[in-house]
């Protein structure tokens, strides 16, 4: 049984010549899209299977978090159900099975997803239920992203944002090991929350989940475990246009040769926001997947001119 | 001055776990995409540029050489001049451009390239004239890379194929180290000049241009300088269906995240043609480039379903 540090794929750090003349920053890109799963998730999803002592585990997602899970489970022998709406993509359906986990479909205009879970975790009493972003496990696999950003020294770190997971995570990395590189979240204006919550200083949720490209960002509200570290440390969060969303994409590919889903996109559509705040620093923009449907990629990169 | 080895970039290793299991083969990917200009070339290009006495030099290329070549000239403060189609993609001319070389547009229906170059290199003779693949600071360039799989002891790997210049690095590079790799090219069934020359035991040319979507191998022949290097030491030559090349980008697309370029896909192609005969052996694909318009990519990954 490996532990975390031996699953996981280090991150794949890029330096696009291209892209970094284009903007004019020193630019590097942090690239989870070629963690095991696609996504920064499976580092949060195999520390939670194995710390927890449950031989069963249960979670809700549509997304990247149901796949890490299920692939986690498989590698530790545990037992994987993923609770995901009937009008998921197959092709996210196909992926969570293909690992072995079970997927319990919900027609959410009859039964909520939550409501699904409770159903379900009353008929599983000796299931562990993960929430994907809002656990300590979660944060603490999270962190190991943070400290191998923290190894590099770089001014300013730029994370997309949906329930906090992955930023509070990376902050707790860099900040266990005396790093003082400020993190910046990037999150869709569309689904604001954890701006209007800092503004705030309180969580402050959206009424419903926000119809963003950024299909990983669809969250209603930071984690209670992770707005704190938020509050506390982070240095800004920055809102991202659904316009400068698909331009990231766009230009990930054209300038980068890196294949980017849409919420991984949101850091540097962050930097699209706020040209002018990053020249003459060391950025390091986190994406945080890549797994994207190819009709939504086809969409994004046709030519706009 | 940057020595070859301190400007280049580790090729990046990539074994994605949705595509192992796909082919049921223990597959690495050595992706060349995020090298300095998306591809190869660079570390062919850098290495002429560093080496040539001549403080001008001069190509054909209408595709990753030229781009590589003018990148490396501006880091090394050589004055570069490209020779292009004017039929090229305007995104590949300004690229060139960008990194500050004269690019000299041919209508090839008047003139052909080759005879462009002879007239360019009367006018200019002081410059060095670089072929994109036969010449021995092109191989001994690509050599750095087959110095990289050397150390990662596979059974097999395989290689994209057009003039010749990557495998023959590449078979240079393993060889040098003493390591026992077998290393097979792959190449456009259209335009097969090398599988050809295989069976004759002599270099056998392609009529014209072959007409394959894997730019990067629309080669008349192979160099003069590869062939016996090819032809002693490699395992065999793979020819790739049209179909094979673009359902390999596809593949790279959906379970590897991956922004492959068709000719740097030649290699998972060669799979594709035989996947019988890797299960059991460690294998190796390399991706030799990224850099594909997103008009041509956008018709590859269309949903073929």
């Amino acid at each position: 049984m490996k532990t975390l540090l031996e699953a996981i794929r280090p991150t794949t750090f890029i330096e696009a010549q291209k892209l970094r003349d284009h903007l004019g920053i020193d630019l590097t890109i942090a690239s989870e899209t070629f963690q095991h799963t696609g996504s920064f998730k499976f580092r949060a999803a195999y520390n939670l299977a194995l710390n927890v002592p449950n031989d069963e585990i249960l979670t809700a997602s549509s997304g990247n978090f149901g796949q890490a899970l299920a692939y986690a489970c498989k590698l530790l022998g545990k037992k994987c159900t993923v609770v995901m709406p009937e009008t998921s993509a197959k092709v996210k359906i196909d992926a969570v099975l293909s690992y072995g986990a079970t997927v319990d479909l919900v027609d959410t205009k009859v039964i909520g997803r939550n409501e699904r879970v409770a159903q379900l975790a009353e008929s599983m009493p000796n299931a562990y239920f993960a929430s994907a972003y809002d656990d300590k496990y979660v944060v603490e696999g999270n962190s190991t992203l943070g400290e191998e950003l923290a190894e590099k020294d770089f001014d300013v770190v730029i994370v997309p944002v949906g329930g906090g997971g992955l930023i509070s995570g990376i902050i707790s990395g860099t900040k266990c090991v005396g790093c003082c590189t400020d993190v910046i979240g990037a999150e869709p204006l569309l689904g604001n929350d954890a701006a209007r919550s800092l503004r705030a200083g309180k969580i402050i949720t959206n009424k419903t989940e926000p119809e963003t490209i950024a299909d990983g960002a669809r969250t209603i509200s930071l984690g209670n475990l992770n707005w704190p570290i938020i509050k506390e440390c982070v240095s800004g969060i920055i809102e991202v246009s659904e316009e400068n969303i698909k331009q990231a994409v766009r230009l990930y590919f054209e300038l980068a040769n890196l294949k980017s889903e849409p919420t991984g996109a949101l850091s540097l559509g962050a930097i699209l926001e706020h040209s002018s705040v990053f020249p003459g620093k060391k950025v390091c923009v986190v994406v945080s997947g890549g797994n994207v449907d190819a009709d939504v990629y086809r969409n994004i990169i046709e030519n706009q001119d």
